[in-house]
């Protein structure tokens, strides 16, 4: 066993009120329009009613074996905003979100089987395929949806009514699956369940239903390989498997084998994610060590710097090292919120701020960069550039993305704190207030900041009685100078810098006890920063991108006269960075004089032994997550630069 | 009507021999390896024996709906093959190659139908969806293959047994489509035979080929739109075309009021050579104006540096303007050929120097790439940068890259010279010797060079007695400087200079009356060129690409010590060319001094603020279609350029 005191635990949803200037607008929207419009979308799409099984042969549309995934993600989302309200109102439903939730849940328990059983599409349309393709098919990663539903639900309302549902799936899952005789040893081609069964022990103590994840990532890329034996049953050649490789869905090797992140991205870390939730519950180290390994290969080799992940659409994954084409990145917003997942996961084993910085770069950018700035539109894909021809989309046939990001924002308040018996870690900056519990004793933590616009935050303690603890404070990756006082009293961050987080000491070194009323304020030094990739990635060889405290910013051609894909950066180009709180719902931007290649003298030329010729013009860069809410237009991350 | 006079025609396979140094013994690999292999490949997986019809239910492989083409076009190429040399020997099928075409003929003329149908997937397997989804499958392809192949043995055999199949075919077909009552007002999805019916009208004569031809070009596009009624009639919504847009196989719009070249690449480059074909056997204007149209989008918006077409693996197809990515490139080998042969059409129209470019770009950069030296191994992706990955393969489940690049080298003597009663031109530089009928007059033209490693050539004239012709030779668009001597004597190019072919006049600018054993010298100056991409090909901005002569060069590491994808070239570093006989068959280099961005500093980090240090290093480039026949390993066409 791990020691367990060296753990931490997110601070759960539920004890966080965001009150932040840049996030609650953000939250209120998803709350208000987004989840909403899901919902709208899942019932209009047959995807909520399919769950009477009242679907006959011939039928249009035929319900997706991935159905169940959406409205059980919608279910998430929307159990997190009962967490963190339980008394919201409407929302335009013309009843109560709880009476809702109970109407979808009502239905999905009508549709569950005798045996326990719960997947619409080899229910009603092709029953005697139950099971027969754990490769392809979804059947475990919706029954992991399901489940993290019901968990959140649950969670939310106290209602068991989901959750003895998953529960009754899960232990015939458990059945039906094993190493036992006359059990199958499959485990699913897209992962999902693993994590979601941690949840569930975790809400429910049933260890089962940990032994049966550890099962699933243990069983994974053994041999003889259960994907070959299957297709074999089915009358399939595996040599036939599409993707031609088990590392799409990382059952090429056992999982303590793998050091590559590989094949399909959202996939690798709804893995991952199980990976590290196990080796914090078991103390594998086994798992830990292969999670290291395959995070530093990710986060040195294959990330995009919007934290965007899986550059290929053939895939929807992993291709080869350096290889992050900006206009055609895939980059899908699923993979993005699976990496927060996991780092997230990771953070809480030994709070080490690069996990938290990674959490960061993706929520900021290639996660937010998801939705529309009003929650209506959304991208599956989150290119780097783009000609003007990208743009986010209401809804998808292979709906995965949007409620993904749903949840994702309607469970933030989760992110933002850790804590243990003797630690309270702070590991994002937005404005919101906790309680938290101490040793038995209460703590209210008050946060106030302009975070992502300004790096300055305080910091106010309310408790009843001095209390000690070590508050960490994290000094994000992309801060060069930092600087932080105890009620006006600077610190001297020298020694006290422990895995990228400041942990505040008493004079004597030891634990701080801290007074009611303290104030703790941090300096984060923002500059505008040019950043630049690593010699080995070649499409951006040559090629410098801006980013101001965890914002990558991108030129759109909306606030740009010159094209954007034609402007070139100069080596000593002064950049100013301001407040425009009318643009884009209040944005910091990045201004300056520039070069723009001039096509005017190329009449029809496509290529010729002239280089392009250069003017002057003005630049004006916005928060990539912000681009494509306004005119069509181009617009790139990366800009030649001109040294 | 044209004025038939203005037109040229190819000057024909038969009349050339090819004794070029660059090219005879890469014809020799494709005779006497690939088109072999070939053969063996399509025995091997099926496609000859499938001809037998004894296929059934259960056996695999399933006969796939473009097998027949893929034999098709091994029955073209060699018949190319017997078209140049008629006694060519065995090629080790143990008999002569006549012999192996009667036998592959007689099995597919057993498989004609009593009606004329022919097609294996449509018989054996599902013989009731005959002609029910022209939109996604390919029997009007296979068909139009099966005629080219049948015309190409007709050429070079004299025998009828397949162009007798393929007559009965076309003229079933033409029962089945049509304007007139019962008739399906059908189109190809996959246009192919639309050119096909042409070559069967200009070998027979029958002009209802001719027609048949232009019902498939004018009807395609028209409202009500024939694909949504056949998707109807099929019980399919036709809104859920998988490509969503009829842009994909170019039926969105009447082909005369197409502008832009969108969609599959391949179909877009068949349909508009039979285009080009109609307007050339008919004066269509329309279909004229049309293409031009669609060739210049083409060239001055969508065109590879290297000949290639349709940036994306999606549609294999086109994208947006200037979106030309060089990793994910998709530039199917047999979208390049397809340009070639619309290229090659368009040429006899006017003789105009700009569709020889083309022409050549492709021939000599993106069409050879698709074969390795060897002659063994075939991309169907022709990307322009590589992290190492990406090889030629022996096969494909979809083959029809590998017969499609042997019919076109087996042909290339037709591709040299055009003529008309009054004019002979030449198109290409190439060794080699072709016999000319001038209006009833014998003319022996023999040319020597050591293009494209130099760009002298020499041309001798040799004939019974004086002859008026105008020689146009062909002033390629990448020479900047061009010089030619009649018998030694300097000729002034002012003012001779036509649509770029010098049109060597008597003194008096009258058409000159040559002598026998005039000899011709041309000098195209062929020094090193960097060329820069338009402003608007963001994935180009910054960088350079270097050409010579017709070749297009990059950098592939097994002859750079430097990581190819980390060499950035100053603007000021001298190249210089030297031929090295023994690399990759005898090839000219391109050399100098260059810097490299330096790795060694960067420990794990993938983004940093500085940007990366550059160390001076040595450049060795290659031509570009002789990447990957040799170790693993990166290659880039486009450097970042250092000014």
């Amino acid at each position: 066993m791990a020691d367990s005191s060296r753990l931490f635990q997110p601070v759960s949803l539920a004890a966080v009120a965001i009150t932040d200037g840049f996030w609650a607008p953000k939250l209120r929207v998803n709350r208000e329009r987004t989840i909403p419009i899901e919902y709208e979308q899942c019932k209009a799409t047959g995807r909520i009613d399919v769950f009477r099984l009242d679907w006959t042969p011939g039928q249009e549309p035929v319900p997706h074996i991935f159905w169940d995934s959406d409205v059980a993600k919608w279910i998430e989302a929307a159990s997190y905003v009962l967490t963190a309200d339980p008394n919201i109102a409407g929302m335009d439903f013309g009843r109560g979100l709880d009476a809702l939730l109970d109407e979808v849940i009502a239905l999905i328990a009508g549709a569950q089987q005798p045996d326990g059983y719960l997947n619409v599409h080899f229910t009603v349309v092709e029953p005697e395929k139950r099971w027969t393709n754990l490769r392809d098919w979804h059947e475990l990663y919706c029954a992991g949806h399901m489940i993290e539903a019901a968990v959140a639900h649950f969670q939310a309302t106290g209602k068991r009514s989901l959750l003895d549902v998953v529960c009754r799936y899960a232990d015939y899952i458990g059945t039906v699956f094993g190493v036992g005789p006359g059990q199958k040893r499959g485990f699913p081609g897209h992962e999902e369940i693993e994590l979601a069964l941690v949840k569930l022990y975790r809400v429910t103590g049933e260890r089962r239903y940990l032994e049966l994840s550890r099962y699933f990532v243990d069983e994974r890329g053994r041999q003889p390989h259960y994907y070959d034996l299957e297709a074999l049953a089915r009358g399939d050649d595996p040599r036939k498997f599409w993707a031609r490789t088990y590392e799409y869905n990382q059952s090429h090797l056992p999982v303590r084998e793998q050091s590559e992140v590989v094949g399909h991205a959202v996939r690798a870390m709804y893995l991952y994610s199980a990976m590290a939730d196990l080796a914090a519950e078991t103390g594998d180290e086994g798992l830990r060590r292969a999670c290291e390994r395959l995070w530093t290969h990710l986060c040195t080799r294959r990330l995009y710097i919007t934290g965007g992940i899986g550059p290929s659409r053939h895939n929807e994954g992993f291709t080869a090292d350096y290889d992050l084409p900006n206009e055609t990145a895939y980059a899908e917003t699923c993979a993005a919120i699976g990496f927060v997942f996991w780092n997230h996961r990771l953070l809480q084993l030994d709070c080490d701020s690069r996990y938290a910085d990674m959490l960061e770069r993706a929520l900021y950018n290639g996660v937010l960069s998801g939705v529309s700035l009003d929650g209506e539109r959304f991208f599956y894909e989150n290119p780097l550039a783009s000609f003007g021809q990208r743009h986010r989309q209401p809804w998808f046939d292979c709906a995965c993305c949007p409620p993904n990001i749903a949840r994702l924002l309607a469970s933030l308040g989760g992110y933002i704190y850790s804590q243990n018996d003797r630690d309270v870690a702070v590991n994002l900056y937005m404005g919101s207030s906790v309680k938290l519990d101490i040793g038995g004793a209460g703590l209210a933590l008050r946060q106030e900041t302009l975070y992502p616009w300004s790096g300055e935050v305080t910091i106010r303690l309310e408790m009843a009685q001095p209390l000690a603890f070590r508050l960490r404070l994290r000094i994000p990756g992309w801060c060069r100078s930092a600087s932080v006082a105890i009620n006006g009293e600077p610190v001297d961050l020298a020694g006290v810098v422990e895995r990228g987080y400041a942990c505040l000491p008493a004079d004597d070194g030891q634990p701080r006890v801290w007074q009611p009323g303290d104030r703790i304020t941090l300096n984060l030094a923002m500059p505008i920063e040019r950043v630049y990739a690593h010699p080995d990635v070649n499409q951006d060889a040559g090629r410098v991108a801006l980013q101001r405290g965890p914002l990558v910013y991108c030129l759109e051609q909306a606030d740009n006269l010159a094209p954007v894909g034609r402007i070139a950066l100069p080596g000593q180009a002064e950049l100013a960075a301001r407040f425009e709180p009318d643009l884009l719902g209040g944005v910091v931007v990045i201004t300056g004089q520039t070069l723009v290649a001039d096509a005017a003298d190329w009449s029809n030329d496509l290529y010729r032994p002239q280089r392009p010729a250069l003017s002057p013009c003005t630049l004006k860069a916005i928060p990539y997550y912000a681009w494509d809410n306004r005119a069509s237009g181009g617009m790139q991350v990366w800009m030649p630069e001109i040294t």
